[in-house]
């Protein structure tokens, strides 16, 4: 039996239609596109269908659209550009307590050079209250950077009614769209938002792309120095057949969205509910259905996430513990955590990403195998048998 | 007859045997290398083994080496990085008037922020003084930042010496090897710099990615926050394919490097003679011998760079009139002005970079093409016209 990959959210194979289109960008048609000449020309023009063909899908200007070298540069460009550019302002940031780190990390960046973090916390779900959001404006604030759905639980935040609230204001909104774009509908004009960050990726583009859109007009200082490429915003020679490749994963991904949402939804609650009613002491991570079609995150108690993932890795399952950036670290996930999980349960966690690839046959392989593991681990916990005495 | 690409200095194409080699990372070896399972466990293997193969190269341990997604980026994270890093024990940074943006701009980033940047001169040549560097060190100098090679005019510096004056003084020393290296042999441990950046598309990998070296004990602030990529230095999932196929591209450079460049050495120094014979009122801009193997770069007199561009262009011919970052600009380029061009000549230049697949037949139509452009250029300005009046 081949090996069965369920962790989407951490990264996607690119598709074969994708390869197909950036191949000539590597060998034929490699002029870099600063250039004057023919090939400089034809590598610009491809490049500047690529911006077009992103910017049709996500409802925005070609213009707002800039190339970066993937998601965290995105993040980071947004957040420590916009926070710079608009100091005379005020140096209050919002953002929420389970942003990915490539937010956090930026924001503890700044924190530590005179900036004031606001976390905001989430409910059990992990949504943002966007009451908790009003009430942590202040005078200073010049920067909200809320994520559109998480990476780990997959829930998907109100950003319309957040970012409301900060135009209200005239504040800077930001959204770390990374797990979201590719995989729910995303319209920049209607959400409002003034930055946004796209990783390739994470929709079956090749790794090392990623876009910053910026909406025309705001404030926010260059992280790329160097020659004058993306409107002398973004310096570096652009990573041409990937960003090709990227337009071309996300044109065929918004083809694709809705029957694939379907699908996915489908597979995503059967998963939900067969778990749920078979393995006893289990918790469905996230909300019901305000969630990543895609995603499924399970605490299970009594054992540990990271045997779990090991026997699993035995069985042929390639799953997580949450993110794959924090994946070795021996810390409990921040968002379990900020979903208020005690330490012993978030360590129990699994994260099942799921992609079109994925069937139902797949699914009955892993609850099997789930079920078996599991029973196995608690087996041989003293806390589990402790448990078990408690209920006879 | 095919087009004859000769700006091999801008951008490279990518060889068919690194593209063979990257391919599987994007469908079949996909996993995310921060990964637990096998999927992730195969990729990361692949990466270590491709920073084994570049430090082996460079002469350095792999893990002094740091992925990144451009020579910009690296160059940015070294400056700033270390610039910040290093503040409490003073704020002046050293470099080279004729650096490459990507240092240029990060030094002005930094200027507008409090450090204080001497930009060295160079000779005629290009060359950076050893003692104009001895008698530019103050007492609270941080950092010294200055390229291998030149990017318009191919001159190569001094490393080893200009950084045992700054280890001298416990400076750090950093060097832009991005034109040098995959083109001339370089040795980290000889040249004994602090850190040294590396773009993948210059020498036949693909766009968007890089290296930065960093010497291991140097002080340098992160540039990407966010995952634990890279050692907790720099966010971001790797580039895997990219990676691959520069480290790649690098061995079969590295392997071929002497053979090819007896080769180029050849091609350069007979084009370069012809053309000086051939072709009254030009210059050669940089040293005559101390240059990359692959660079020519002429100035002509009373013409314009960008029509003789255009012109050479319809020939058939893709050169350049400089740096391609800064192409389209209309100031002359600040490495002509820097080796003391007047305005008018500086604008009437020609960069022409060669590499292996170039041959004598083009080199001959190129020259050709030239002195049919430069007279008919000439023919159509005024200036010359007095010139020949003024030579009877």
């Amino acid at each position: 039996m081949n090996r069965i990959y369920v962790d989407n959210a951490a990264t996607t194979p690119v598709r074969k239609e994708v390869v197909d289109k950036m191949l000539p960008y590597y060998t034929e048609f490699y002029g870099n596109p600063s250039a004057v000449y023919a090939e400089g020309q034809q590598t610009k023009k491809a490049l500047d269908e690529a911006r077009e063909t992103i910017a049709g899908i996500l409802n925005c200007q070609p213009k707002e659209i800039f190339f970066t070298g993937s998601g965290t540069e995105a993040d980071n460009w947004a957040i420590i550009g916009a926070a710079y550019a608009n100091k005379a302002k005020g140096n209050h940031i919002i953002t929420s307590a389970i942003e990915h780190h490539a937010v956090l990390h930026a924001c503890d960046y700044l924190e530590k050079r005179g900036f004031e973090v606001t976390k905001l916390p989430v409910d059990e779900y992990g949504i943002v209250n966007p009451e908790d959001l009003k009430n942590a404006l202040k005078d200073n604030t010049v920067l909200i950077t809320i994520m559109t759905a998480n990476n780990e639980i997959g829930t998907i935040q109100p950003i319309k009614e957040l970012c409301a609230i900060a135009k209200e204001k005239g504040i800077l909104f930001h959204t770390d769209a990374v797990q979201a774009t590719g995989h729910i509908k995303l319209d920049i004009k209607d959400l409002n938002v003034d930055m946004l960050s796209i990783s390739g990726h994470k929709f079956n583009a090749p790794k090392g792309v990623g876009v910053l859109y910026i909406k025309t007009g705001t404030r926010v200082h260059n992280y790329m120095h160097g020659g004058g490429q993306e409107r002398n915003r973004r310096a570096g020679t652009e990573n041409v057949a990937g960003v090709i490749g990227m337009a071309e994963a996300l044109r065929l991904a918004d083809i694709e969205l809705e029957e694939k949402n379907k699908y996915l939804t489908n597979l995503r609650d059967y998963f939900i509910d067969t778990v749920s009613k078979k393995i006893p002491y289990c918790r469905l991570n996230g909300h019901r259905t305000n969630r990543l079609p895609g995603n499924i995150n399970f605490s299970f108690q009594y054992i540990e996430g990271e045997s779990l993932l090991l026997m699993l890795d035995i069985k042929g399952i390639s799953a997580s513990s949450g993110s794959a950036c924090t994946s070795g670290a021996l810390d409990p996930s921040h968002v379990l955590l900020a979903i208020g999980l005690p330490h012993e349960i978030a360590h129990g966690s699994l994260r099942i990403s799921i992609d079109s690839q994925n069937t139902k046959e797949e699914m009955d392989y892993i609850i099997d195998s789930l079920v078996t593991i599991v029973q196995r681990l608690r087996d041989m916990s003293p806390l589990y048998e402790e448990v078990l005495k408690g209920d006879k």
